[in-house]
């Protein structure tokens, strides 16, 4: 009962997906696949990666996740292999995996003996990724992919900080819903006690009141609170903030402590 | 093999959608998962009750129907399951699941033990539902999700209704062609005879051509026919109706039954 | 373990792709079903075509290939099985199967034990072609759904041809990153040696250079490749070639070849 989840900037309108899923089964035909999102922004190699951190955690022990944004495709940029304790992931060598290299073996893959031939070199997740994933759906061992290696392409994101009185971050994504999620944790607001009301900047000085949940807050009210994805998130009641303020993602978000009730 | 399906609000952009599924399988690996639909317009609590009552009688007796539109989430708004003859069904108690209360029994979810901890409380889809979504498909006891309740939240839609001579109802979807589909049961036109045309209201005095399915209009005629949701529905050949009339979701609609040949 | 795939253009608003699964899995619950498109244009047969020829070569034999875009439906129009040493594919007899004609024998369906009872006849996909699906999937002999027929609907496009210096086609589909994908074998160019650079007429005279991927493109240069498809592609680096040329589908693509270098 393997499962494999997909992550692709494919979009649904082409057949691009379903050809990745038959060579897949064809392999491994047992396989359960999950589909995370096949609409990351074409090229857009941080977004995949931050959708990819945020679904896999719900996943059950060696679940194997297929990420194909790959605007080098065809190039000499190579393809890895990345396992942690928890699961698997495959993707190009492009920084995707970033969150995983440290806390896993990364591997460039060596597999000519799979992949499928094709007259063009466009589509390595059907020709190349697709059938190394089969294989390890059915059974293939993680270490006869390819060399270990230590160079894999990082993305050089900043993470969000804290300085004195201050955090610092960015809106690394905006949901269906128009909520900007940021990558500030949480826990940096909660461990001097859940503030009542919070001070930040984005696009200009703003107040949030800190709630729990979307619904507490009155019609058309700002709100921050602890996202699902673990990290501070800012909320407009039924409509989109990220329209309302016009913000994109990569906004800079600056918190002042100095605003938090005393702990 | 167990069938679960899925209806939400979560759009297909974000990593929602995959994060249910995986706690799904967590605990039922061997879940055959259907999406019914996940752009349901955020927080539209009416449409996704149609689209799930539309779907459901499709699937095999024992199925499990998870349906998230929620726009409550976090609040002590209580989640619900409705067991009937032919289904289960898993969603917040907001009103979604109308058309089951009096055809099944209703249990308020209390099983704390199987909500996943998260840093936040904006995801019960995930934390909450999932879970016990999970636990049902992997054998637990219907009654052991927590006590019956008769007072479940019902949406106040009104029904289609005859008076004499009229029939009134409304448009209850908009489907992907543009084709307006009423809440009036086709066999209300039917039980005097198959029309040969209908006059109806609709933004205006309308006429229509009754027909058994689309290919029998000419091009840009519109026609009333028995839709596949066994009500009423009006089309344009070719193009979209909702379009062409500039017709939103909830417009009323009158029939009068004199128009119609004798039977 | 059978596969069935599904192409439509029911869109993935509505409750129909769900509908259609359901019917299918109430017969042969252990299908695993794998979605290629939802989102054909409405009524759009001949990319409905493209798009299954592109899928189905990477998918294991024995498949199930089910396609739904039927703007006859309910006419007298005759739904289609076609059997070839690779694959099954069910379909509505207007064109769709075109590509498998020659290569298979086709079969007029004929089987009201098996349709649904349904108060309309709008939705053939859910209440014939369905349960007929359901019933191969569950063993049902092939020979058992009608009689053989010769004489099923063929789309008439034009294919591509070479005339002496000259090759002549079009652009059959557009895809979701704006790639230009036209009909003409990339073999056809290949057969004279890799060229440098060709000469095309697309909405008027035009130069790319041939490439085997996109990444050897310079920043907004049109480049021309073998697409994933094994036809010729036009292609722009970073951005949507169909939106910067304002290209639409069926353009008319024109390659002399006296541009080739010499093989």
């Amino acid at each position: 009962m393997a499962i494999l989840t997909m992550l692709t900037d494919f979009g649904t309108r082409d057949y691009y997906v379903a050809a990745v899923k038959g060579v897949i089964l064809s392999a491994a035909p047992a396989t359960t696949i999950v589909d995370i999102s096949h609409e990351v922004a074409p090229g857009d190699i941080a977004e995949a990666s931050f959708l990819l951190a945020a679904a896999a955690p719900s996943f059950p022990p060696g679940t194997l996740h297929l990420a194909v944004v790959d605007p080098g495709v065809g190039s000499e940029r190579r393809l890895l292999l990345v396992e942690t304790e928890e699961a698997r992931f495959l993707a190009p060598d492009n920084g995707l995996l970033t969150p995983w290299l440290d806390r896993g073996t990364a591997r460039a893959i060596e597999r000519p003996d799979l992949y499928r031939g094709s007259a063009g070199a466009t589509f390595h997740g059907r020709d190349r990724l697709a059938p190394v994933a089969g294989a390890l759906l059915a059974g293939e061992e993680t270490g006869r992919v390819g060399p270990e290696i230590t160079d894999a392409v990082r993305l050089t994101s900043r993470p969000a900080r804290r300085d004195g009185e201050v955090i610092e971050g960015s809106v690394i994504h905006i949901d269906r819903f128009g909520n900007l999620v940021s990558n500030i944790p949480a826990q940096w607001l909660w461990a001097d006690g859940t503030p009542q009301r919070i001070d930040f900047e984005l696009a200009g000085s703003r107040s949030a009141r800190w709630v729990t949940h979307y619904a507490e807050l009155a019609e058309a009210e700002v709100g921050a609170l602890s996202g699902s994805a673990g990290t501070v998130e800012l909320a407009l009641r039924g409509r989109s903030l990220a329209d309302h303020w016009q913000t994109r993602r990569g906004a800079a978000v600056r918190i002042e402590r100095r605003s938090l009730p005393p702990g």
